[in-house]
């Protein structure tokens, strides 16, 4: 059977772990696939770096399109990252009638739409495993294992370094700051942390699989994102007084014709299998109408797993390359003809529970002037709490509601954060809980 | 492009779910296949059970001959279950070229390398996600997400009537008969519950999983198989002091040249997420030389996720055929000729730690002895501790070893057991910790 040849771009962390993987895991792989897969070149900037592998002579090269142009390479495997010279050499590899795995998940998450355009309509595959969940074979579950199920929910902890964080807050007492320095230093974290902890990283994950859940265009920028800055210790605290933890969720729900799509911090339950998912691991729940729930958990990031999802992308289209079988299933879960523009539900339309905590002067009425407020915006209180010691004057009161509307929500805190007895700005804290709708 | 015409045989609960998929979901796979799935005729021997589904005159039939030889079907999903008929009828169905899914883990357990093999010498595909773990793609998982890897072990909750019984016990301290009896009146248990509780159809699961794992011949026979029914609510409530709670787990590690392949009651720490898998669940483990570990967590039985499963197997046959590539993945994970005999590890050369539960006379010098025993078969005590109150003249002893063999501990109990100040039969459990070797 014919060997398959691969060209790598990028040999960063993500392509060095594949390489390796490739090279010394020879041997399994062609035990499973049948024939050798034969990683024939290599580009990156910097050719001399000791990656720990040996490499035969000539497959390090700093000519990226020399490989993305070579008619002898089958499969191009992106891992360079980002949105610049990564989507011109998927872009051009796809032209030369190449399949291509990519790692990508900003570029997709953008540009997919062009991307796996330009892919059906030259005829080939595109795979993309391991732009989200890392090592978890979520992409795989979503496009394969739950087709014959319409999809109620997703619901996912996909930001290993917010996920990091939010542990160290919670089981250490440390700081925001403290937090992301510590993570910083153990890898987790980028220098610049936005795209992580501002949850950009994660909301390109979710337009990523809320296309294919629900067969809808890829749609970045109608997606409600809200990262853990804000997160202090105190919620943190209180939110573990009434059995929550808080984890920055990538939430998606199917509203028929219509769907949610936000990222935020929320509280969930103890006995939510999501918030034992600490340190920098990765989950994901999907509620499906016939499998009902299932979760999927792992390393969302880190060289080996996410190396390893793209080997086992890489043996799926070699698999597909050696048995004719290109484009057996569709690029995005659906057939191209069936993929529509669905509306993503603007965010003040939203239903769910909510955590408030006000800081307030220790006067009397004060509770009857913000349930007033409350009640006038159409938002019931389920408990109120007096907690804490006073600080500055101010003593805080925390609220947990029944379903409300948002819309709702946000006038009412605006009101009551006008108020002369409420000092600093009121918190909000969306909770997904047993009541929230699937 | 051309429809694929289904054979369904058995239309018991699961195939009634699968059914119902094909027939109300049609459009929706359609969508995603590209052709439609047409369940063109179904046998059972109770054709006239209003099923809650309407069929179109014709498709039931009592004569499953009759679909297995019709010319114009290409996919027989065999949903009869047992090792009888079932084994007959896809023997059949491979010798007549068609492609086959099924759901019968006896079957494949006890006569897998058979079946395989014949498959494998026609050219057809077999698929078989739904045997274990119900929705849970474990199977696909193996074949296809982890192909890069090594697997160093797997542990699973491979039965739901095991962890509901187990769960109930622990949660709501039911006797072992009374939450069998619950799990029966819940539907979740049969009313002969023996392969269930006696942990041999978590075994069947666990002949198919370590062959797809380990690239081995199906061996259920040399499997080490203890069930639940001598798990009593003293040694859950003692467990949960020792923060550990008990599951009826299927074993299974990767030891070079030998695998160790063994079912029973086990316990595990409260922060393992396996500890926190309860009721009718199931999840599984799996540790990776690349992938580290990743977990998968769903309904492992029941109408709607098995049958999600078998359709999505049935899709995945679909696909094959739909675009010529038939045996695109090895039935067995590996190629046909890459499979080998792995010796499995007799279970009295396992490492790990015990849980012992003895009762004895309230005297002097008692711990002495015991300990003295278990020294002189290099068992090395963690802790002692001293239990409850005296009932019938003894008192519990309970302790906790760190790793011994299971050689030495079989020998020092059996002389313990024998000891007049030893009254009953002296318990064993075996834990799993963090220092358990992968």
């Amino acid at each position: 059977m014919k060997e398959i040849n691969i060209g790598l771009l990028g040999c960063g962390t993500i392509g060095t772990g594949t390489a390796k993987i490739l090279i010394e895991s020879k041997d399994l792989i062609s035990s499973r696939v049948g024939t050798a897969l034969n990683l024939k070149r290599i580009a990156d900037i910097d050719i001399n770096r000791d990656r720990g592998i040996k490499f035969h002579e000539g497959v390090l090269t700093t000519d990226a399109l020399g490989v993305v142009d070579d008619p002898e390479i089958d499969i191009i495997v992106e891992l360079i990252g980002g949105e610049g010279i990564a989507k011109d050499l998927i872009l051009r590899a796809i032209n030369n009638g190449k399949h291509v795995v990519t790692a990508n998940k900003a570029l997709l998450a953008s540009h997919g739409n062009v991307i796996f355009k330009a892919a059906d309509e030259k005829g080939v595959d595109l795979a993309f495993e391991a732009s989200v969940g890392g090592c978890i074979p979520i992409i795989k579950t979503l496009r394969e294992t739950l087709v014959g199920n319409r999809i109620n929910s997703m619901i996912g902890i996909l930001n290993g370094t917010c996920n990091y964080i939010l542990s160290k807050i919670t089981d250490d007492k440390s700081s925001f700051e403290n937090a992301l320095s510590e993570a910083q230093a153990n890898g987790y974290a980028e220098a610049d942390p936005t795209l992580d902890v501002e949850g950009i990283d994660t909301a390109h994950k979710l337009a990523i699989l809320s296309s294919l859940a629900y067969g809808m265009e890829i749609n970045l920028n109608d997606i409600y994102i809200e990262g853990i800055s804000e997160i202090t210790p105190l919620d943190i605290e209180f939110a573990g007084q009434f059995g929550y933890r808080i984890k920055l969720l990538a939430i998606s729900k199917n509203r028929g014709n219509k769907v949610e799509t936000r990222v935020h911090p929320t509280m969930i339950p103890f006995d939510n299998l999501l918030s034992n998912v600490n340190g920098a691991l990765n989950a994901i729940t999907v509620s499906g109408d016939a499998v009902g729930n299932i979760m999927l958990y792992g390393h969302g990031a880190g060289m080996m797993p996410t190396a390893s999802a793209v080997v086992s992308d890489t043996v799926d289209l070699a698999r597909n390359l050696l048995s004719g079988a290109i484009k057996r299933v569709p690029l995005l879960s659906y057939q191209m003809e069936s993929i529509k523009k669905i509306p993503v539900m603007p965010v003040d339309e939203i239903l769910t529970n909510y955590y408030f905590r006000f800081s307030v002067l220790d006067q009397p009425k004060v509770l009857s002037k913000i349930s007033g407020i409350l009640g006038d915006h159409g938002i019931s209180i389920k408990s109120v709490h007096q907690k804490g010691r006073k600080s500055k004057g101010s003593v805080p009161i925390v609220m947990l509601t029944h379903l409300a509307g948002e819309a709702g929500v946000k006038k009412a805190l605006s009101e009551i954060a006008s108020l002369e007895i409420v000092k600093d700005k009121p918190v909000l804290i969306r909770i997904e809980d047993k009541n929230s709708q699937d």
